[in-house]
């Protein structure tokens, strides 16, 4: 079965790994080994050599061994380099670190990754003055994430950046919803599939009237700071606009609920963010109702949200559930989620997963993952419970795989 | 085993279903459908033909075969009116529905439902005004539904129905309390076994000075219009005068907790509500404490909450767990809720099961999915996990399931 | 496998149980039996004989034998005492009762216990103000508890006790520091291995600057009362101080959160406490950032934050997950908190299990309880689902349940 991945951080114009150092540079490793104790300064130490990275993190891997982060290293050195010991360890990181470098500078290897991990489209998340020039969109599809413009406006280098990529004035609602909708044509017209965003637990959407956005606008894009209240204000502004828009360009927004950024100051790079359970989809009521018309995936931080992710799905026609993210990417979380999804939500809108990943290679692993206890909850609930055929249990996986992506975001091409 | 269902919506003048479309037409087939993408309109259309009605859900159907909630449905149509497929399709819902026309047109179909389901009991939810006239209590056993009363007395419709099924004027807290009162003496009067409620997650129960609701009882009851923090101060005496009038005439006061009102508003009828985990037992501090006498069956909407329900059983001896209500009623949730009660609440403070039906039909599927847990749950813990006899396991089932129930409630009529 | 336990309330000059009261007597079974009807005037009525506070306990066992804590009451009587028979009831309790009352009154029966139990340490829980003498601190491990220094110093007994304990006087955040910090040198001088405290849902760890502290602490020790607000600084302050005094005597910090204290007012002796889910880790944020080098041991009472544990947990390098805490102390919890531990947390960080028992006796089944689990989890998911060897899998549990107690408060007396 060949899949889709509809969210990831891929960066196009280099997709594939070049050496062991992107793979164990993924923050899931990163944060680990830093957790267990390893300093930071170590990890980053600036313009360190990919090989001399690796062998500072690999003492660590036998702290987290029992990680399920690590069961996808592991998959990842079998699948893809032929790594056959049970264990990675200060005895054999060297040999495997050279076979793999030989691996990953074989010039077809991105093709080699895509094609032994079944591959047909990898979704990515743009910056929203991404050129999405320079590679195939067919295939590595863009995607409008939005965090930088909902929070960030108050910052001058996000506002100068919103201005040069859509060459345009702000002073007012008005003009910046023009700007904002500039952006989407962008990125529809290059094949855009989603609009995104990360959203913190005490994030409320809502309607800003034109009045009150007119203040805080030409106040910010005047070149002044704003305080909390009006920061906020803008935000919801904003994350409005976005919505309105996603409804105009036909575009699934896909809301990711629930994280705190920052909070561990001195953590590694993208190892910092966390999150409070106490968040509840109340807060996007009003959201939900106003946009009848647009869906929106949603992805909960925090395994006990995902009960009201699947109530409002049940409930609400334009409520996707969507993957396992982040913290709640892990089996016994994934298993009692899937469950509750299939048990309570139309077949019809469930998005079963995406990898997240920064580098193709993590595709395999993490799809596996997913994949075994999917097939384990159909074993169990659906041919076993409830008497069902292999074959149609199979069938509602694939869709909860691949189908439901395809009619959510549109069909891959072929 | 024969069964009491200790809480459910039936009517007893019309208690079983007429048609299929009595079936289908229950909240979570209508909103299931709604949620994959049938509209409003074409369900609620007004006068709509029942077989029409049917008609336009059936295609519907195939995006929720995966749910509890369809499992329900084909367990209905299997043993009520003998469909032997696997599905219930576009193809063959005409003849099933014939079918079943035929048989629920037979004069002792409500018996025939009842006697197959096991039936001895069925706890009705009746409005405050309901007269309880013209059935037989004890098979439909009263219980004096209060959310009106509590929530919408700032209504003058709710305040007119009052004064006239209690045929008494109020005005201050004294003339409230004692037409109350009236109401607990026509309900226990006519067999009534219990009160109950639904509570929004925000509700903070706590004792309201007469002089308080005295001012606010005398404005509403003049005919004003309260303010949001007066209509609290109401609905926080009645809630406080029902609790009182529980303990006076011993009957148990079963809470609903958790539900918000009218969260997506243009739901189907009964399928516009949802919930908020941010809710805890905390908040009924005061009046566990306050009426020590009262026992207290407590649902709690979401799952998150199960926890607390469960140790505020094992502290308090006025509470008991109470069945698994609406979103945590699917088996990933009540398998697990199960367990932690099992595990830690003396077993005679354990309510297993309510069906919350609004026609007989559902009885049969409903309690099937509990029972076949409830047995899985024995089976695995304690003849497998503690070594138990299957006798024994078989006993603390019964209790679960029925003795508390008598115990609590009182015996059914024999 | 011998064993460590990291948290206990042992009296160390009475360690092992006189007579069955002291085992029934614990409060997970007195109020298990009052919450299933047995009034607390029974159970405490003063001066009671140890045989007749039994007898009047044994009759309600019979409600609460599906409970997991009868399951530890009965392996404690077969292994103990050599009771043979599935149930203690009315008809046989009195023979156990004589025959453990012999058992328990020889004069080696602590040295028993701890051998059958196989136990080389026991951590205690000492009050501030604790001479830690007469008995053998590498055996019974002194612990500081500091629940009463930050929240009852505005108690004048509380006050009075520290002024004598340290021989000192308080008037200001710097001699209450110092003050402090001579607790810490007597409790380190005599082997104590941690500091503890059990926290409120509410409470937010913050610094408090001299100067604030200095106003309530100058008032509060010159016997004025404060009012909530002073006496919440007053509690930040102390709480600061103490994981500063961790950090300079390098002692691990434990912090045990979630409890709400007498929420049950009427409830039997330690049957009253209880807690509100909603609490957060994110709370704690400014402290953990603050404290790099303390170790934190972190329990949570609510099994719904143990998602927020675990993902800290494999943030912070400081963040150590402890044990299944009180009424999250049930097979149910312990196998799914155990489970998402092992899945994303290095194996350094993970204290697997303590008893809390107040009685020798009682770490028999529980660590029996937690070791059944344990051996489950390594069994299905690492043995059975990624392949390992049994022993590797073993490993990893003497590592969870022994080594990391060691590595984290220091390596047992050999």
């Amino acid at each position: 079965m060949r899949l889709i991945d509809p969210h990831t951080h891929i960066n196009p114009h280099a997709a594939a790994s070049a050496t062991l150092a992107d793979i164990l540079g993924y923050h899931y490793y990163t944060e680990l080994a830093h957790s267990a104790g390893l300093s930071r300064g170590q990890i980053e130490e600036p313009g360190i050599d990919p090989k001399e990275k690796v062998s500072r993190l690999i003492p660590w891997l036998q702290t987290i061994e029992n990680t399920a982060q690590y069961s996808w290293l592991l998959q990842m050195c079998q699948e893809f380099f032929g790594f056959e010991e049970e264990r990675i360890t200060v005895e054999n990181w060297e040999s495997l670190y050279d076979r793999s470098l030989q691996k990953m500078s074989q010039p077809d290897w991105e093709q080699q990754v895509l094609q032994h991990s079944g591959l047909d489209q990898v979704y990515l998340t743009n910056d929203f003055d991404d050129p999405l020039t320079g590679f195939d969109t067919s295939l590595y599809v863009p995607c409008l994430r939005t965090d930088d413009l909902v929070f960030h406006l108050g910052k001058p280098e996000v506002r100068e950046r919103l201005l040069q990529a859509t060459n345009s004035e702000v002073s007012n609602a008005e003009s910046l919803r023009q700007t904002i909708s500039t952006l989407f044509q962008h990125f529809t017209g290059n094949g855009a599939r989603a609009c995104a965003i990360s959203l913190p637990p005490d994030f409320i959407p809502g309607a800003v009237s034109d009045a009150a956005a007119d203040e805080v606008i030409s106040l910010v894009f005047s070149g002044s700071t704003p305080d909390a209240d009006q920061l906020y204000k803008l935000s919801r502004f904003v994350f409005w606009t976005l919505a309105d828009c996603c409804d105009q360009f036909s575009l699934p927004f896909d809301l990711m609920i629930g994280v705190n950024r920052r909070v561990y100051e001195d953590g590694v790079f993208q190892g910092q963010d966390l999150f409070d359970t106490r968040v509840s989809l109340i807060q996007y009521k009003e959201l939900l109702n106003a946009f009848p018309r647009v869906r929106f995936p949603i992805s909960v931080l925090a395994e006990t949200n995902n009960q009201e992710l699947v109530s409002y799905s049940w409930i609400f026609p334009n409520v996707i559930t969507s993957g396992h993210w982040w913290y709640s990417n892990i089996p016994v979380f994934i298993e009692r989620d899937t469950r509750a999804r299939l048990q309570a939500v139309p077949a019809t809108k469930q998005i079963g997963y995406y990898s997240d990943m920064y580098k193709l290679e993590f595709a395999l692993p993490k799809f596996g993952m997913y994949r075994r206890i999917l097939s384990r909850v159909l074993a169990e609930d659906f041919v076993g419970g409830r008497g069902w055929s292999a074959e149609r249990a199979i069938g509602l996986g694939r869709r909860i795989l691949r189908g439901n992506v395809e009619e959510i975001f549109g069909p891959a091409e072929s």
